[in-house]
């Protein structure tokens, strides 16, 4: 079977990699051809164009944005071109809700097969085939798509047979991250402030009601101020959180503490802290609690 | 060893329950006698007053609020006019930080033992001796304490030598769990409104990033809309948001997602939903997206 | 000299009276040409695309939203295609500041003229020439749009070189009115609960603090919930509040009150309102309080 | 007719002043009597307790908050001990409802007149008896404070029978003022970092759609964002938006933008600004956004 992966950022490359270690022929491409260099020398073939590895039984795009994988697809030398009318474009990026029904649309009327299946999980995740495949599309192409999920990830969820609503799902367990983040971050802020080791109050949170790893990853940021080197920045944060909010806006369904998120993850941004971990966010509680006077250090 | 419990609630009888299987010698207090009369019966001796029972080596306050504490300590048969010197008392009620300032000052005058123990943990949690000890107080008065903490509970948790600083955990811990429920609130409305199976987002929310307990009770709440009867009422919730934020207040520490919960809850408890359990705060979330229109229903 | 108007909604027939009252020789069209008929009726030329009315010395456009002002600017037959070098475009219209960030460049790109100049005040004070007139643009230029606003409004503000300046502090403007109605909102949620008459509230507030019109105006229909039919809709309401948010989330300013506006607007749409005055905000705060449990009926 | 003054800050010297000036006998009490020698030397008998200044026709309490007028009415020597059944007690401080309806109740049950006046208006505006009355309290006995009004203000409202209801106009007329502050304080952020000129933006504001001398005064402070010396503090302006909130839960009515506020102002007082103009809460706003570090500066 024949597989291309349009998108080799650290995400991209761990989800090339698995494929080609799991036996698919692979071709690959992106835009920077420097990133594909170590998957050529293990056996991938390179192209030069999103439309060339789209000849395939199926295509992968694991890319940054929008605009990236709206390039990739509607561009000149864009999948929609080439992708045979039984393949399948399986989409593993984080995008709108609104890209991914206009990318339901466009392959719809090639009768080209679409799944959306964005992921949760960092990069170390991705290497280990450890993500969480979020996938929704028409039951026969998800079911087609299994083998990769398995190959990919630890589990797979299907949440429903349109596309978008696995976006929905993405970006909506995205929005749950940063609430825990903007409440963890005023709850160290406040026991902080009363001088209550912060060290200690983690090991009750995580040690009582929250043992989920989300409160013991970003709870140990919080509480030793560690928001430098990004596992994820708040620039990518703010995005995600403006995509739930557009889709919510699109649904009408208002979000009071998704609009209080986003506002905080700007505040950061707008001082100089965007390339921070998204936990960051936890400064701004700090700050307003005049703890301390800029989120713009990075430590 | 002679020990007091005052106020036999669902959760004072299970711990003076627990004591007395532990083969503590036992008097209890509690304001309607009725309630006392089960342990009685197991052994415990009926005390009139609060004052009677506090004449042993420790006593335990575990009582619904600061009025009920306040009374029990400060009032005319209080404990503060019995307590022998070398004897501790253990407050384990959710109370405020203020009010835990000046027991910690009245014990002091009267050279009387005083350590701050809530707890994190349902009726049941107490009755099977799983409660969560969040403590606080002077080294030896709370290592005196350890053995009392051992039968009540699975697992205790120091967090300082001023006894109000366990109350302050205690209040941003539920502060947090306030804080998941407003976010699964938002989310549920969201991917709700757009068709996805409510149990299916519960799904993959508890089986990728959250597998921690509240998600799941507090998601399977929100899920089927099951907020009758309550397990907290979000009477007692708003009680709650309005101490931590009290503390807030007096530490001079903003928190607006807090402050936002707090005007969810009141918005519930003016239309009606008082009784309910805490988690009918996502029924806000539904209204504000026209998906029903009050929170005044139970169902 | 000779003026076009795109645009012939409430607003644009106006402003267009009002030239064709000063002698300025018009040319006019409209997208349904009925609502033209009467000004030709008066003398002005009847245009059949936006590029015929743009041939004179001046065009302005007074139209409902971005999608209108591309389509009649950037459209096939299009303002831009027919614009003289030394000519003017006008834009009058509640527009995007990105939007006018276009058309500025592709203004430039031309050679042509270009103005923003957005206005304050409803289609009575339009049709009384006593619109507010908002403007930027090259000093040359705007000296040279002068006239016109004298003819159709009552005093002008000169507010930058750069002509999406103007649009920002329209937009702003608009931003403060929404802040208004939901602090009168709020205000007399909390008032009216007390059983403090309506009526006599309003009048403290006009008869001391806030003599603008704006307060009577805004006040008064909240005071009677009389909002319907709508003098301007919650769903432009809606649009101009997001118009702000998208200028300050490029600027990076994050507005939290703003948010909060658009949050409530939001939900009176999404429960049916959007059709109701923007002043219907102050449903929610009553809905909130218990007083009513709908925003769904009108009056 | 005998008059009693109690509290002589700025506010209350101003009024005795008056009172002084209209031919009433004036006795006057201050905590410390320094402040009231200048009035004794125009003739007014200086009191050594509340009770002895509360021996006449009618007394007016005019301090700084709950505690002072707690002290002043239920203290030892307190007006509550020497009121006659036929005078009447005017308080024209800027207290909580709960107080007031306190007080209502201490009143009545002596069959002593009780009357709330709070003001709206600044020390200039006391003394030139400019201020506005806003009253509530039993028909005959308002109408028996009427002369006082009119020696001491420009205008007075009658909001109700019950006192209390004067407290919570006031109240929410302070909110009001709140809610200006927040939005031209987001505004300015917007437009100011857009290059806009700020005394321009409000030479917009206040020319357009918002005449009132609220705009006109706290405009200028931000546009020039002179907040010191402060016309009234933060701090005391957190204290009368706690007091509205207060009254709010009481009331079962959330307001989302009154705990917005209160949460801006507690941040402001927390990074070390409370002496500052509570107008300076704009100063959060241009931080958020980047524009500045730190509220700590003052000018």
């Amino acid at each position: 079977m024949q597989v291309g992966v349009i998108g080799l950022g650290a995400m991209g490359s761990a989800v090339a990699n698995n494929l080609l270690k799991a036996g698919f022929a692979l071709s690959v491409y992106n835009r920077s051809p420097a990133k594909a260099e170590a998957l050529a020398a293990k056996g991938a073939a390179l192209e030069k164009t999103p439309a060339e590895a789209a000849r395939g039984d199926v295509v992968i795009t694991m890319l940054a944005d929008d605009a990236a994988v709206e390039n990739a697809i509607f561009g000149p030398d864009g999948v929609l071109s080439t992708l045979r009318p039984s393949a399948i474009h399986i989409s593993m990026s984080t995008i709108s809700v609104a890209l991914a029904e206009r990318l339901t649309e466009a392959h719809r009327a090639k009768t080209q097969g679409f799944v959306s299946a964005p992921v949760f999980g960092r990069p170390e995740a991705a290497a280990a085939a450890k993500l969480y495949v979020i996938a929704a599309g028409a039951p026969d192409a998800v079911e087609r798509c299994r083998p990769f999920f398995e190959v990919l990830g630890q589990r797979s969820f299907i949440v429903g047979h349109e596309p978008p609503k696995a976006n929905l799902v993405k970006l909506s367990g995205n929005f749950l991250i940063t609430s825990v983040i903007e409440a963890l971050g005023e709850a160290f802020a406040l026991v902080g402030k009363a001088g209550i080791d912060r060290a200690q109050f983690l090991d009750v949170v995580t040690g009582t009601l929250f043992g989920a790893p989300i409160y013991k990853i970003y709870g140990g940021l919080i509480a030793e101020e560690r928001y430098h080197p990004a596992g994820f920045t708040a620039e990518l944060g703010y995005k995600d959180i403006r995509l739930a909010l557009a889709a919510a806006e699109a649904l009408k369904v208002p979000m009071p503490l998704a609009s209080l998120i986003a506002t905080r993850l700007l505040a950061l941004i707008a001082q100089g802290g965007g390339h921070l971990d998204w936990s960051a966010m936890a400064k701004l509680a700090a700050q307003d609690a005049g703890l301390e006077t800029t989120p713009r250090s990075s430590h």
